[in-house]
């Protein structure tokens, strides 16, 4: 269904054509992919100059330095002056200032771009799409520099999450809609028999039609990971995007918008089809833009409260969420305990909990668990879990590796406060950073609760809190997962056993409240990790979203199909060939 | 994705998985259809003996009868007492009684019946759905009788658009459900590369699980053929329904969940995975229903008051609507007057237009038109088609076959004030019906507007009232076409034209405005006519309707997919074998 109706830009079809047929192959590889679900990125991972150049590291922080202090160009329509007050987690200010953004400019700008874009087929925008992320990825370091100085990421995480694994997920996204934009035939000569009369003979023809504008709504800490299946996905469907960052996380998102303008006026396309909304302090454009009739379709990650206004008053739009989560491990048993206890710790510490995926809730029974076949007490168990998290965390030099420094002064005052909580089992610590004297980093609280403390532990405490939780036994553990879940919203779950109907029962109280569940990671594996491709992030299952990182639900509703017919003329007479 | 995860019932997979076994080439077909658009249909769409059983009319009518005057057994949960006053638009009272429904009642049986029914897998799910449609499929002459005395649908479109008709579109959305469902691999060995060290192997399981309960919600005039899509697509994918229908046709639907509920005991399954909710004249079942949390999809047919209030309030739910529809035919030019007045007349005759299908804007330059070379007046054109109407409704006996009878007193006063609305170009006659002496039976009104009366054409006049407006000119015919579409919602549009650049251009405009064109039909294809597994029917891309039937956003959120992983071991060393 890739017919071109009205001629696009002079060009545009033949460049954005180049494009496609350059990166067909890995289209076709995404598609595949998407159906094995086995392991693939055609985006290197590993930050190294040998995959990346020998100089990628040092360009890209020479580029992103570049950027500090200075206006950042994107040539977008808008009421002309500047915003932007971003400040590195790591001890210093951006101060890099964005185009303001009107919003009756921003949309009529975005209208305008529409009917080319639309007219221009799948093909064409999956080429554009492609060649952006290719774009993207060859500038990751750059991009990783940017993540790390707006999120407090680690730096290798940065690169990853805001680079490659971000490109992965942008890429899944246009290889599911590419699916589904093509899965039908996109004409058809339709012929119904009519007894012994001529069959009525009508050409169908079948055409994608986008929903209208779409508006994708970042967040502080996964400014990318997390907005560039929504960006691609409407995307590539036809639909013009504004690309709304978090305050404190625009560059990302500026950088990212940059590249995909210079491809659109490379292939010819009014750049307009994606635009950046940098906003004031004092200005709400998401919600003002997220109710416009114009507006079609919201992606959004962020607090539950907007997420769950953005569900009720957008309902001009399909409306994609992702809110907060109450993440749990079930501990029952394990052969292992000091393998356990280092891959638990490690999650915890990772980006210091800042992340949507990270475990919360640590259920143990209040009489301890099995380990081998000795009984360890709660007190062991906690105690061994700390132990781990100290180890983990022992060097300053190599800690701030693995916490990266706290987003903002929220996640700082809730480490805080959270030995109010109850019991202190392992205090967070400040780090002094070897690099960064004015970053705030902190590790890992672990506070102690009862299984009555449903008030404390069943909502989201975003950062290094978690809690160990006493339960009356495992069962009771996994109901309380269940309940979590299914009640307040959970992305991942977890759970260590070496019983096997253990196992089992978690995994059924697991799939009734829609979360994804690890057992028993130990190892270069943590349960905060999802891989495009093969791991659905969120279900849309529960509270925590309603929608998945991806699915073909995440994309089917982006586009609509609209069909023209007419008669044929007869089938051309076929007179039977006698042989011989 | 069709692991089984509890046991559903002893016996109920194995049971369902005959059915699946019997109709998966039906399935197989269908799934094939979708894709490729070309004609097909399982279900024979001719009422004829020697398909259906040479006693299947005479059986059909008296089953028909015998229900009459009498309680409808359903045997499902509820307070007790009855409801029903339905009265066949054919002029008697049907006098059914239906159980009463009590909305606590019927969302604890269905909850109960949830959990066997996700369990039983896709497999099984579809097993059940095409048996029930396949015994659909024997009762159709029952159904038509059904359909026609409460519809007011003449007995072969009874037949047909609440049997195979209706039946295809079950089918096709059980197909497109299968589709979904079964896209995805249902486990791999994920296997990540860590260069010199062995990979990182996980095993991975996804299940399909459903978004918890749906409520289908039908309309007076289609009850089956526009609740099967929804109800079908819902049931599949694991969700328990509740069927709500119209107070005045709740006998198809009845007939529908009763055999439903037949095969589900059949393959031992709960019958309360589908229930009724008739209701009496002073009960709101369907608001109290459609923001119940437990219910997670709704879809619906009707008033666009309703199913507005439904997108806004209802928003704990995907929901599917068809409202209210504006459809326009553009008449610019035509070789054949007659063929073209001639299928025009037919498409406002049958049903009286009581079908969301049915055009009622007749945009015409008021200089007239092209008739082979000659200009034909706009007074000419008009009168031709009422020409065309008055000859194809001439013999009562034959006409009362082509408009059946008026389905309610709104749609008799909304003709009876019509003229009131414009110039009277053709004037309503009543007509006695041969059979059914106290029948309302309508014959067309036109009314003759100029462009100007926006007011009184850009709104749906349900039932036979139609419009000649006078337009500056063909384009402006267009850019009415478009704006009515866009603004008010249209399902169909049509074009009459010799000129391939209005052809052209009035599809540019149907695409812009989302609305599927007809081109100069002529001969047994009318613009109201909807073919399952080729046409799109609405598209969701106007306020007619924001949802299609069906595309893949019909069913891809009626689901979610819940992922579960853990260790998997080292792959088998595979030494290789050196050869020879």
């Amino acid at each position: 269904m890739t017919q071109i109706a009205t001629p696009p830009k002079a060009g545009a079809a033949a460049r954005a054509g180049r494009f496609f047929d350059q990166h067909r192959e890995t289209l076709e590889r995404a598609v595949r992919a998407i159906r094995e679900r086995a392991y693939w990125s055609p985006y290197p991972e590993v930050p190294s100059g040998s995959i990346y150049g020998e100089t990628a590291n040092d360009d890209g922080r020479e580029a992103f330095e570049a950027r500090l202090g200075r206006p950042f160009d994107l040539d977008q329509p808008g009421p002309g002056g500047e915003v932007g007050d971003e400040r590195s987690p790591f001890g210093f200010d951006l101060g890099i200032r964005y185009p303001r953004t009107e919003v009756e400019t921003a949309i009529a700008a975005l209208t305008a771009a529409l009917p080319a874009w639309r007219a221009a087929g799948a093909e064409a925008r999956a080429g554009v799409c492609l060649e952006i992320l290719d774009r993207l990825n060859k500038r990751s370091f750059e991009m990783g520099y940017a993540v790390m100085h707006t999120t407090g990421q680690p730096f290798v995480m940065a690169f990853q999450a805001g680079g490659p694994h971000a490109q992965d997920r942008g890429l899944e996204a246009v290889a599911y809609a590419w699916s589904e934009m093509t899965r039908h035939a996109d004409h058809v000569t339709w012929e119904k028999p009519q007894g012994k009369r001529d069959p009525i003979r009508l050409a169908k023809s079948y055409r994608v039609v986008p929903r209208g504008l779409a508006l994708v709504i970042g967040c502080n800490t996964f400014p990318n990971w997390n907005s560039y299946p929504g960006l691609f996905a409407s995307l590539v469907t036809g639909n013009p995007v504004l690309v709304k960052p978090s305050r404190r996380s625009v560059l990302p998102l500026a950088l990212t918008v940059s590249v995909a303008r210079e491809v659109l006026a490379d292939a010819r396309f009014d750049p307009n089809v994606v635009m950046l909304a940098a906003e004031a302090e004092d200005e709400r454009l998401a919600s003002d833009l997220a109710v416009r009739p114009e507006i079609r379709l919201v992606d959004f990650t962020g607090s539950t409260a907007f997420g769950e206004w953005l569900e009720r008053n957008a309902t001009q739009a399909g409306v994609y969420t992702e809110k907060a989560a109450v993440n749990s491990i079930v501990i029952d048993s394990t052969d292992d305990f000091d393998a356990m206890a280092g891959n638990i710790a490690f999650s915890l510490s990772l980006y210091s909990g800042q992340m949507c995926t990270a475990p919360q809730n640590l259920l143990v029974p209040r009489d301890g668990i099995l380990v081998g076949s000795v009984r360890w007490s709660l007190r062991q168990v906690e105690e061994g879990i700390a132990g781990a998290i100290d180890k983990l965390l022992a060097d300053p030099a190599r800690a701030v590796e693995v916490t990266g420094a706290i987003v903002n002064d929220q996640v700082r005052e809730r480490v805080e406060r959270a030995p109010s909580l109850g019991r202190v089992i392992l205090a967070s610590r400040s780090i002094d950073h070897p690099q960064f004297p004015d970053a705030t980093v902190r590790t890992p609280m672990i506070v102690g609760l009862d299984a009555a403390d449903e008030t404390v532990y069943m909502r989201e405490e975003f950062g290094p809190v978690s809690f160990v939780v006493a339960t009356d036994s495992t069962a009771h553990s996994i109901d309380i997962l269940r309940r979590t879940a299914r009640d307040r919203g959970a992305i991942t779950a977890a759970v260590y056993s070496t019983d096997e109907d253990i196992l089992s029962r978690t995994n059924e109280a697991a799939a009734e409240a829609g979360v994804a569940l690890s057992c028993n990671l130990i190892g270069n594996i943590w349960v905060n990790q999802s891989a495009a491709f093969s791991d659905f992030h969120a279900t849309g299952a529960n509270p925590a979203a309603n929608a998945c990182l991806t699915d073909p639900a995440f994309v089917a509703g982006r586009f609509r199909i609209v069909e023209s017919r007419r008669p044929a003329p007869p089938a051309e007479d076929s007179t039977p060939v006698r042989s011989s």
